[in-house]
């Protein structure tokens, strides 16, 4: 693996890898000093052309606990010429000779783009509906430590799929792993034909009581104006997920930020069956394991923490 | 101590605590490398809500220096729901199991709520109108380096007192290490019956002659269109402090950023008596004190420079 | 050196001194590890009151690759008493007792001011049209490499000469180089008297085959409503640097970013000859160097990348 751009491309075996790296470093993270020395005196660069608090603070502290240099670009999209200027940017920051490039962007195919403009592995942290790999790791990641396996497991996946690189990206990454996929909503968020990627699409919460795991999506205010909806609270009425249509066995799962009241009920969010602050805790540890895996895995051992006696030789840093 | 919610629940033995650790801070930011590893794979969250350079570079600056892995958060306040937002943005950040968040928000009690939501010790760097604990931290060492004791001592803080929650912190942090405090203002700009906290009440600049130390607080803008001032130049015409109302053997603080002109001239902030440059150097070891003690006050030995020989064992990291 | 404020009070020696610098630091960045210890412990700031990315990333890379803390801070300039402003904000993050205070200020003369008051090492980052020397630098380091020497070279500066920092920085460092530069552009983008400064003046690029090196500068959108030109397509028709007006043996530079299709075309930007990657990793080895001699030169041997065996003694941080 040189770069990791879609979850589409990877194999069963390639996901378990990340995963089992990821258990390691949550490993580490369980101990005093949280902080390992493998890309010491690299550079990590993070390239946010849309606004995120919770992807590009994971990255950038994943960056940080494997001790790399960061540098961190928020570039708000210019208006023109996106595609140009993308490239003079890439083309300026590959002049550091960093290690890694995280790319979100509103265009699907730009971290695909990327990676062809610069000798960085490159990881895709959102382009436009198209993948948000990290993303579906993590969900895997934290659903496997909560089931051991997701074989045979039934996923719903429900809300606004139309718009979603989530969506998406889980939708695959959990076939992959062996699960059955439902993916609902109302029929203007649901894309058409999307049965031909294997799974079954239902337009009523009706047999939610089926699924083992339900995955709610964030449904963003301007679906409304541009009327895939009649309105936020009529979504909410036949959409919302709420402790009266989970059943007690079942997990409940949200990429974030949740919109509160709309897409899941406060109750709900709060439940022990939600997992949703796991799933934040795994993308630290799963994104720390891309880098890893990327930039590091066919030439080091296992990591290391620094608060053990380190096997560096002498004269090397710890 | 847990959390640094407030001055309020502090007493003088752990106030006195704090800044001697600063003192010891302090002698570490006279050495070459002003830098000691206490921290080292921990991590603190900033999280600021409303703008701050001051207050926001100081802690970060400070959680460098103690080699601690920083995420910092900067969060324009959405206009709905902010309780439950600033909930779930607590929970993403606690899913990282940072050592310390520090919060700054607009909402008097916001760091209370955010230390009943996360396992990590809380710094409250500014709650709406209602406390800045560092602050008045850092002013209290800053006048016991000066002035030995603030036993005794009269302190004037003069200003907009109604909305200021250095105000507040200040006027508990004073009297509580055995300084007489006098607020000094306009009627609207003093709150009603706050006499009950001991301090005197003063609507003019007459007997300022009496102050060993006066403490003008930063006038806003936006006080005017709210009517609690006809006109910033009418509330300097009366209220202003310049050299003219300084007498050469008092000293003059301020928590900044000033308003050249209008609290304070900018003779009286360039002159010597001015202690302003010194409250921002003692934000920095105060910060560090503040966290030291809260993450590892209990625990650890005293700060051990970098540059000096490490007592830590071969193996671990220095 | 105690600052670096301007190209124009540097001798060729001191420019050959820090281009010989940075050259030991592009070995450093070929190695695993591309960090030196030389700062460790020690503060650097950097303050941009004009947006950047290109020059603060630099800057900031630079302090991190040489160990030091960074305190990053972007101040949108405010609308009155600018000088005032700045001045208490210097005083501020000096308190912090930073090694050095990177400046970037719309106000020509900034730098100077600042390195009035303040005992941090003060480098300039651009100031207004006044100076941008570490551009300069990293220009002639560029050339060096690739021409071995400036001496007799012939090198245009060809767009708004009128408005750039940049073209008067670099006048300055490739004539005391020993190039012959020439400046190029419609009259209304030439500065009077330019002349006295030793160079010549061309009003088109009839005669451009004469130059060894061909430097473009960046023509901004603003220009246009300010009528300085009739519109960037006349402007582009005339001066666009494209691969019909450039010859084989002639190279390319622009300071970035780069207008696509005005002040060059994509062809140019992206043909062999162009050197505009080059400069941007000049960047960054350039102003590691300018850190190094501002505040270790004197004091210190030559920089020990972390993955050699340090020969800092026991008990020192390596």
């Amino acid at each position: 693996m040189k770069h990791l751009l879609a979850i589409d491309g990877l194999s069963r075996d390639e996901i378990e890898a990340i995963l089992d790296r990821a258990e390691s470093f949550a490993e580490v993270g369980r101990r005093d000093i949280k902080k390992v020395p493998t890309l010491r005196g690299r550079t990590v660069v993070t390239l946010f052309y849309e606004s995120s608090t919770r992807t590009s603070s994971s990255f950038e502290l994943a960056a940080k606990r494997l001790s790399a240099d960061l540098v961190s670009v928020k570039a708000a999209g210019s208006s023109v010429d996106k595609g140009e200027s993308l490239k003079d940017t890439v083309a300026t920051l590959s002049a550091y000779d960093p290690a890694a490039i995280v790319i979100r962007h509103p265009y699907a195919g730009a971290a695909q783009m990327v990676a062809g403009w610069t000798a960085a592995a490159v990881i895709n942290a959102g382009d436009g509906k198209h993948e948000h790999p990290s993303q579906a790791l993590l969900d895997v990641y934290t659903l496997r430590r909560r089931l051991g396996s997701l074989d045979g497991k039934r996923i719903w996946i429900v809300g606004d799929v139309l718009h979603s690189r989530v969506a998406r990206s889980n939708l695959i990454a959990f076939q992959r792993m062996g699960a059955e996929v439902t993916v609902c909503g109302p029929p203007t968020l649901i894309p058409r034909g999307i049965e031909e990627l294997g799974c079954e699409v239902s337009h009523s919460l009706e047999r939610l009581g089926e699924a083992d795991v339900v995955y709610a999506l964030r449904m963003q205010q301007e679906r409304m104006s541009e009327s895939f909806v009649p309105s936020l609270r009529e979504y909410a009425a036949t959409f919302q997920i709420d402790t009266r249509r989970l059943n007690p066995r079942q997990l409940l799962m949200h990429p974030g930020p949740v919109n509160r009241g709309v897409e899941l009920s406060g109750e709900a969010i709060d439940s022990p069956q939600s997992l949703i602050a796991e799933q934040v805790a795994a993308g630290l540890v799963v994104r720390m394991a891309i880098l890893y895996e990327l930039l590091a895995g066919s030439e080091r051992p296992a990591p290391v923490s620094d608060d053990e006696p380190s096997p560096t030789p002498i004269g090397q840093p710890a």
